[in-house]
């Protein structure tokens, strides 16, 4: 496409129009070989971004993304990465993806992992280093480094250039839900909410 | 749209992105390369129902298909043909195609083709031999060759392997609906309806 | 697979289900949770529309749509609904809808439904207030009031959010079409077919 | 894309043209009108278990489905409903459905709603009766009839046979997921997971 | 769908295997009819690049196309068509279609075909006139016109708007690959792949 | 593919039948949470394959796959796995995935990468530890680890569970291609045609 439709683009962006949605489906095909600008090279299609994951792994669960915002060639190719990087001790909490499955490969140290299917079955392992986890798409699952001394390095492949994340608790408990809704939700009262909403305020 | 994404856009925008060919789906792929028995060779993908196409034309108006009934090999292609023979003066009736557009290549003589969108407004076109039409999927269209003297054939190309066809005379006055609904739907009276449904009576 | 789904899957099978063609279905994914201008609350995603439809019914058949004309951010949701008025008497024509099938639910009232497949078979059912009704994608179906006193009201829900309307009588009769050619195809005379768009001509 | 299609772009977007509506995907195509045992009648493409809705209303929160399970012709249709029923002061507990989104239509009463999107923004809304909002797929929403006295009915139409439903109170609480991973979870002790788990152990 | 795949379904499910999944793709819909500037007639469906065909055939081997470059109606319509033209002796080299198969269909003359599979099996035929072949989307094929005297012309419909074409011998001998990985992927010196690169240099 | 599934399919080969592929389309939502046998635990989701990546590196350019064939949960779930094992000096040579983009992140050592797209223009990118390269769906790419001394380890993700692999020089050169077919196509004599085939008919 030449600079001229490019106009008709910003033309659009600029009064408001949700262009972003033009956006393909995530998994049919696209009609062109790539989405790209006018006059690209290699470094279009080369992502640099977790050459950090090299260094001191951080103190706390982080996760890295290479999907369609951080390396825009993506967009259109139905395929994305996360790095996860867990200390010792720590939790990636209870979410789900709700446009792709994710492939999580164990690099570096030992995982706890797990998922709820619709009928409320559990599914756990305990990964090695070198296993694979399946977590199918929309489904509520987790990992957790249980051990003490070793941090643990996982990434994880996604049919989708944009899977998305529901995180559980902050869902709940950080989007301003409306305590007695929870309470009822959670069999609980509204003390023991405002108790969790605690935990996630200063967030 | 939250503003983030937008703003991506916008970058996308400015750095020159073809975000509008994002645009429409393809297909979506089967899991294999083709869907076959055991054992097959090149006799497999190939067709030679059409052989017959090159013998004295038929007396009335004839199709003939390549989709997956006739070619099993086409099932998970997204793809068939149809041959259509046209006596002079003959018509292929009003009609849609439920799973695909059809691009009609006319091979020999002249057609009057047209189709009717969901706004209801009819096209029509003239075709000379070479020439190729388009009708979109599921929208009512029709041919005609309109030549007192000279046959007509035309190839159709379908984007799924069994595009399905609803002819519209035999769907309405050849399968039992009950004559009171269709005097309403054609604002006309019973007497007319059975008049109408005379002429397909015998096939 | 959960052993539930399987015996249903069993079940099936025992009654002769071709599932072979089953063949998912399922909506392509968007890339984004939704298509939305930068700033929206509750309001974008709720539709008011159908608050009339309490209101004293219409004397004619009447369709209320909210798809995405009506209600901008089905835009990519994959779904739409329409409610249906029928006075005492009265009929929604036969027509097909290209882009979904269509799942009808009965409100209040009794009616005809019937469709045609695409060998020409028809299938009707005679429906009580709460009962449903599957029309196939693409398929001529109608639906008839054919009380004498009592109006009915039916939900229809689709699987697109422009699912499309191709009234068969009106894309006939009321769209340009040459009068030889639908004298042709309908097996009758030009001045039949002048009768019937008639009826047609004061809309 | 060459000069030519661009100018046509050009052309879309001087004349107004919903470009952007070349996008979203609508649901793929089965290969077949529909999918049913060998010898089927109306009957196949009618389901009658919506006429209990017409009955006292239940004393707790009911879901009433016709997905695939139910009604099998929906298999391949990419369409199903389901009815929901609140006591006063009722709830439909935070859940997602993985694979569609969700048009809900108030049939009776009045409803709180919401849903929190993948940035943790929540959308609320408070419906009249005929109101409708959408639920986009994969992302946590819940349902509350607020009102003292009144009963409230939604019917719910999904672009998918079989969307799915994924509740977060029960899978968090009543799967066995290790008391440990829900106390990093959600930022608490173990003791309070067990007096939460509790609540859903009698079921 | 006939009783041996039903009794082939039983099999399946008795075995416990998970049938519904089998299902062949269909292509996705558009969310309207056709995508086009704001007033168009039957000419916007009208391709008439065609019309040269009927010329005297030219000296090389040639592809005419008409594909949503050429056509533009055609995107989001899922078709496409090209003729290729074989002088006697002539060839078209090895390529794939990254988008969708092709159904070749032969009007005149004979021709050799030919796919490889996934598993670097070889399927060949030869063609008599009125002959089709699928060659499934993104294998390696070719044809050849291995008579003496006659010309052969073949029309090949694609189930996409943009098939695309990778060319084997230029992708590998006219795109500046390094010449040592040439050597070392085609296990040959670097001297032998110079030499074949000087058969397209020209070009 | 589980021992059980294998009977059924080998079954239905006997039987001559052509379902057995049929399989799922790659990227359209399964209508299930996942395809599994009846009674499976977690380790159904497990994969341990690649536990041997951590083995001395191979002699030998070596791919391990984690596909649906060697993890059959992977069916309908869009995402796979490859691990590319490079000696210092070593390639893997062109080849096309017919079936997904690749997604490569090179976990180790340095990497020569580039695609050729379907306009003949090559993309090339020098990769260090840590980078990712895309290479778009159906188009001719190739590796290669230049370095002298040391091996490179690359992870690939793909965003469909069986990518398939067209491996350029074998396809060609392989297969029992013509010679004749191969001296045109690739502008060169058959002798030197055949010099190339040698080169790996001890394969």
């Amino acid at each position: 496409m030449t600079s001229i439709s490019l106009k008709v683009l910003l033309c659009l962006a600029v009064a408001g129009f949700p262009i972003l949605q033009i956006t393909t489906a995530g998994d049919p095909d696209i009609l062109v070989d790539y989405i790209a600008p006018d006059k690209v090279d290699g470094d279009f299609f080369t992502f640099t971004g977790f050459r950090t994951l090299t260094h001191p792994p951080p103190p706390t669960f982080t996760v890295t993304k290479a999907s369609m915002k951080e390396f825009p060639v993506l967009l259109g190719q139905s395929v994305s990465y996360a790095a996860l990087q867990f200390p010792a001790g720590s939790i990636n909490p209870p979410h789900t993806h709700p446009r792709s499955s994710e492939l999580l490969l164990l690099v570096e140290g030992t995982l706890q992992v797990g998922f709820v299917d619709t009928t409320n079955k559990l599914f756990t392992s305990t990964l090695k280093t070198g296993d694979m986890f399946l977590f199918p798409k929309g489904l509520v699952h987790f990992q957790h480094n249980a051990a003490n001394n070793f941090p643990a390095l996982a990434l994880s492949a996604f049919g989708s250039a944009n899977p998305g994340t529901v995180s559980i608790p902050s869902t709940l408990f950080n989007s301003s839900i409306d305590d007695n809704v929870l309470a009822l939700a959670f069999r609980t009262d509204v003390a023991t909410i405002r108790t969790l909403k605690k935990g996630f305020s200063s967030k």
